[in-house]
């Protein structure tokens, strides 16, 4: 990919354009924080990172091409799953990221703007419905590890239990519009053992 | 309250406020389902309801006085809790409400438009947390009810149950943009029933 960005350096294209991506999707992102969605232009995000329009409509042609990439990069980004040895060592590592990065100024306000453009953007749901399932698939590895170790009953339906740990937190945060602190991560762990353990996520 | 409201009719002033209410919340609903609620404007609102705007600001403030009152409305609208002698009747019948609500073309769509406002705008918040507290209130009766009749544990926290039967479907309809489903209502009973059974919701 050749690209016209007008970024300083002499860096080979490859890392041209990782640069580019970088202050593209930085720039996304501090938009999508200050403006919403909806305030989001491409105009802003060039002057922002510093490149041409050219580049940046060939190359995510939309918001909704922007906030899909910054998704991508922000699951990308993120931590592999815990592995403390006990499900609910492991469970209570989940709640606790969930917790912190919705409290984090910036990724908290990101998601908070990624699930209200959601609500009226089919890309952007897609965005943010593609990031949520590849966390959820990635820390479904601890409710395996709890049924080889036999913490948790075999059949046990993994990636539902990892749902069932997060939905208690951003309930809080988007529907009733409450703190998400630590109890109720710890809560939210507490009870999605309880049910795993009596077989309740056996499909 | 007099009103100085332009409908037709010589009903008495209590008969006429309420209907002047009824209109101008059916108008500022329709507004926020179809606009969203950053383009809900009080002069729309007036023209649909078929109000003079000085009733309108005076009497709402603001489009945020406007989704405040229309929060109360639809909380005084919904039904009381179930009471079909078990409590997994009732939590049944509890996560099928809000599988109902959230399907429903209009009452969803309105969730949807103030989930998404409640994440910009302090106002839009309280009146959606106002609304999810008195729904968490009055089916909470339900669990106090199960207590009684000794099928949940003494001392389990009723307003938290009843959030872990919701929890999970508002995940899917918000945060994953999954389809809301009967099946998704019967695991979330089925999985908080079983963490209050194993003592999970006493604090």
């Amino acid at each position: 990919m050749d690209s016209p960005a007008r970024v300083a350096g002499t860096v080979r294209p490859g890392g041209r354009t990782a640069r580019v991506r970088a202050a593209v999707l930085q720039a996304a992102q501090d938009e999508l924080v200050e403006h919403g969605f909806h305030g989001l232009t491409m105009d802003q995000v060039a002057v922002r990172a510093g490149v041409g329009k050219t580049t940046l409509y060939r190359r995510w042609g939309s918001p909704a091409g922007l906030v899909t990439d910054l998704m991508v990069e922000l699951a990308e980004q993120s931590s592999p799953h815990a592995d403390t040895g006990s499900i609910e060592g492991d469970l209570r590592a989940n709640a606790m990221a969930v917790v912190e990065a919705v409290n984090d100024g910036r990724l908290g306000a990101t998601f908070q703007a990624m699930i209200a453009a959601a609500t009226c953007d089919e890309q952007a749901a897609a965005a943010l419905r593609a990031f949520y399932l590849r966390r959820i698939e990635e820390w479904a590895g601890v409710v395996e590890l709890a049924v080889g170790r036999g913490e948790l009953p075999p059949g046990t339906d993994a990636t539902e239990v990892i749902r069932a740990v997060s939905a208690p937190l951003y309930y809080l945060l988007v529907v009733t519009r409450e703190p998400v602190t630590a109890e109720a991560a710890e809560r939210s762990v507490r009870r999605a053992l309880a049910a795993a353990k009596a077989g309740a996520f056996i499909p």
